[in-house]
């Protein structure tokens, strides 16, 4: 089974070292996309990381992550635009898919989440003419409700694809089942972001039952109670066929040695998903 | 300002030992309206609950829980109707303004939530004719989509009142703000609720950010970042003015002496709600 189709977040295996380091542990188990974030690309600088995938064929499923548009006042919602900018730029250097958002939630102090709604946005709005010119799709993700307000205000499929037909082409989503599973309205938003070519990154991982912490408890695929081929088979009708990206944010899967990670990733992707 | 718009769930004062001595503490403060859970009902027994109730003038908002309709198997589900009548006729002796629903999660094993919602369904359309001659509403809590695995797979407004509009008269929702305050169609659905009768309950907290654990770190009102006022009177222009039932799961209160606990929901009450 080819692992054309599956990729790596680096937040999984963020253990591992440098940037330099993480793409080697991948070549080394056959996978050659990945998802890294950001700081994981200035540890090592821009250049220095662009040689890595351009030398060795690398794909980026996306870039991790501009976003947190809302702020308290004027000049941190410019610094917002202004950071997105270069994110937009650094995800243009590295051919990426997309640049993934994760749009910010509610400003220090305040109780208005339809205000941080409009920051989000008008932050978006700005931002995008420059990411067009760059030739890199926005990619709202949706994030878990359980995140709204420190994190990302955008927290369904049917909200994120309305803010996206209002910005229009240029914009789509990151459909994260961690995020996503749960929604009564998934299979219809799916479809729908499909028809409108707006799914830009499928990522995957599990819901442990419980889960103990609402940060870092993701499960590994197969381990908890998301029908992963049920998923990606809705994703594929919809039209996506890009990669499965691999995030997993968890205490447990962090703390292993990135082999095992990867290994059972691989042996996961062939059986689960 | 009169206390008459507050209850107190029980759950906000489990650590303040019987049925009996939770409704003495909540008389020592001026609170006669309570929402009891079972548990608590069944410590002291059903007939020397009911005569605390009478004797006191006391008002129940609502009793705590129904649902779990969700299992492995038919024995399971036959199970849980049975015990759902006996809550509902527990509710009914109480003279409780509804009996709320916890709906139920995933069954042991399975990955088919779609599944699990048609079995809260077939359910409660079982239990419907029997609540109805009871004269007690159901009112079906939608729970934070954290919670859709284990506790309730209805996730939100509007799916809860798709159901309640296909169950008919009898069925209704229970609005607590923990659950709902993140929902894009919160406004739009809490008209729709009360414009067909449906709001059933109103319960209030606080989400505090962080939230550190998933279940037992709900805030008392005006420590979060829940507009509780705007909340509100979203709540009354929907048509509802019953209580405002104050439902915290926390380790930090449950920690702390039942009257500090009380003082501070009713100063609260006077300010921020």
């Amino acid at each position: 089974m080819s692992l054309e189709g599956l990729s790596i977040n680096f937040a999984t295996i963020k253990q591992g070292g440098s940037f330099a380091t993480m793409v080697d542990a991948c070549l080394a188990h056959g996978i050659t996309t990945i998802s890294p974030w950001r700081d994981q690309v200035h540890g090592i600088g821009l250049a220095e990381a662009v040689r890595i995938v351009d030398q060795n064929g690398i794909r980026l499923s996306g870039l991790c992550r501009g976003g947190f548009f809302p702020a308290a006042d004027e000049q941190g919602r410019r610094n917002a635009i202004e950071d997105n900018k270069r994110a937009v730029e650094e995800a243009s250097a590295l051919k990426a898919d997309c640049l993934v958002l994760v749009v910010g939630g509610l400003p220090a102090g305040s109780r208005d989440i339809r205000g941080a709604r409009q920051m989000v946005e008008d932050g978006m709005a700005e931002l995008l003419p420059y990411a067009k010119q760059a030739g890199i799709p926005l990619a709202i993700e949706p994030l878990h409700p359980f995140y709204a307000a420190d994190r990302a205000c955008f927290n369904t499929l049917k909200q994120s694809l309305d803010l996206c037909d209002k910005l229009g082409a240029g914009t789509g989503v990151a459909i994260d089942v961690y995020h996503v599973w749960w929604d009564p309205e998934l299979e219809e938003q799916v479809a729908r972001a499909g028809q409108n070519g707006q799914i830009l990154a499928h990522h995957i991982c599990d819901w442990l039952v419980p889960t103990k912490d609402p940060l870092n408890d993701r499960g590994m695929m197969g381990d908890g109670i998301v029908d992963l081929k049920g998923f990606r088979r809705m994703i594929e009708k919809a039209g996506f066929s890009g990669p499965q990206e691999v995030e997993i944010f968890s205490y447990d899967w962090n703390a292993r040695p990135v082999d095992e990670v990867l290994s059972t990733v691989v042996e996961r992707y062939k059986t689960v998903c």
